[in-house]
């Protein structure tokens, strides 16, 4: 069975996520969304926001699991017997950011890491984006994948 | 089954080609290696050379088929029944002229590109390098497969 | 007024030259489509073919010019008393490229290149991809503006 | 009447920012310097400051006008009825962080990203490299617009 | 003689660094490894520390100086009598980075910059993805260079 | 001694070129301009008359020598004695086209690449732009080192 991780902070998760987690089931078997938490970096969802956002989004779709974790990505894909990472990848920035991990990983674990082209039509589209447009009290629902419901613990 | 072509021109099918193909095995159940045919575009080995080198590396691994073609891409990966390109990426200039490419494709015809990052040390690697060294009699063992026999007819 | 030329080879123009043209004007008074005559150069459709297909979209615009020209852009610029020249850019390839010309252009003859960036959903259109499509007779109108007639002298 | 805006934090607005701004009234009716307020951000000039000190710089070019905001940048436009944001290149970096915002504003609002690259001798000049110089006690007067008074409330 | 420094935080000096400095000996008199300090900026490894672990490998290698410094780089360069700066690059990003600097410090002093390329297999290794690894308790022998000795003052 | 040799087309030499031998001067013992000769490839100017070019620009600079040269460059430069190759880089595309050639190099015959940044005055300069200005008569003067003269064999 071939099961990829896809790692993230996903605050929020975008329609941009959504599509690389749906085009990823065209050729993987199992996709395990690995929500990076650390303490030390303060998000606008809490993790448990965003795990349940996402758990809710993908609940009809049984080769999507959703799992946040605290430590190096390839330690947790080891620990979940996955020895693939899927990313996005949108920009030249991307690139070069992505190569220098993927490097990393595949030295350090044999762990590979597989790239899909971000669609243009979602490029544009980041987390960060999407909070300034919260932050100024803008519609965010067409950057969020259908269905989400944001879901902010207060 | 999961198939993917990994399309080339192969002129010829390097060390970097061979790790592509056997990383890509690690998450898909076969490749078909499509060497790219063009008959206004003078190559340094025939297609008929191009051809039997790298199904003679392959002789053992029934994952691996090796074909020529001489259309679009996308419409022999249609032909063949594959819904996946492969191809490896080393450089930022790759990475744009990938994506405009594989844009295109999802665009034309649903075909997704999956892409790998060419391991650092095969990234100065490329058949117009070999080529060059070639040209010169300059040893070109360490950049080819290990067991290729390069085939020149004359 | 305002007048920017639109230079470029538009072998053929597509449904991105086309986009750029429309953003144009809506800060510009006049584009002159300027295509590029080069006899050295091969083209897929005559200079004759490309200027009667171009005319002919914006025959109701009359803020658009189509000529042809056969010398440095910034020499037609000037010939026709126009102080600025219009590009699109689509990535980092095209970004470095058109900032090479445009700073020569600058320090040559003052005229200055302003940029759009292409819409994502066009960005993988080129006309050396519509030109791939046709030599295989492929279906080109999606990437062609509404209403174009590709026009072939045979 | 074309009025675009020219956002950025301008801290200090430098030689570079003054050459757009003088380049884009080429081609624009007017406008408006439009300096980025956010309180959470520590900026070296106050907000107050860099206002008085652009004010200054263009107080014998009506079609400049300088104001200070703090909201999406794309609602300040709307608000001056401005439909085109005004925006200067360096770098690759800069073409992809420009890239991705102009085409989300596109994408919101319909309003335009006109882009100038800087010209290659300012290209190394920035605000964040003058504040370096300024902390160090450095000569910043060949870095910044002729006549600018630098402003500091103490 | 000529001789350059080769500045960086080094928070820790990894095998990447050290192979800058053994290949920058081939063409350089003398290299002083410049410990940048910014009380402002937290590190992982103390000043102290990194300066000894520095010296103490290249204790037996007379043409290796290392300094700490907190001021400018080109000041603390004139300081010494150095008139070049040696800097390996690894991607795009540091190429943009670097060439903002170098041609910033070529403007105000006239100091040269002179750039080495990262050796393949070194360009994913960099100070911070070690520290990631001793946070969780990683093996970082493989990055560092041969004979160091991690030195944390507690 | 640390000689390097500058490797190039140089069909024609410009200022962009000078530059990069006179920085290197400052810290090179000596610097071999290395014609490439390639009788496949047409020349606006033939290796005669660049040879000619170069070596009275150079006249009167001892550490300066000009050769013509028919293999590859890293053969040429052991053929000399010189374990340095020099080169200036302008783009991203450069870095990366440099980067691919300098690792192949290195690997093949552990001859080092020294990269120096083109000032960015120089950087929208190259022999191709020339060749286009002459073509049409433009005066080329400023894009050219001070006293060269252009000798075209007719």
């Amino acid at each position: 069975m071939k099961t990829a991780i896809f790692p993230g902070t996903f605050d929020p998760f975008t329609i941009g996520h959504d599509s690389i987690v749906r085009r990823g089931l065209s050729f993987l078997d199992e996709i395990i969304i690995a929500i990076g938490v650390n303490d030390s970096k303060r998000t606008y969802f809490s993790s448990q926001s965003r795990l349940k956002m996402i758990e809710e989004l993908y609940k009809d779709e049984p080769r999507v699991k959703v799992e946040a974790y605290d430590s190096l990505t390839i330690c947790f894909a080891q620990q979940k017997g996955a020895s693939l990472i899927l990313r996005g990848i949108r920009t030249v920035n991307d690139f070069e950011y992505e190569k220098t991990i993927a490097d990393m990983n595949r030295k350090i674990s044999g762990i590979e890491t597989i790239l899909l082209f971000t669609e243009p039509e979602y490029a544009c589209i980041s987390s960060s984006a999407v909070r300034d447009l919260l932050k100024y009290n803008k519609d965010v629902v067409p950057f969020l994948p259908k269905g989400i419901v944001l879901f902010t613990e207060k």
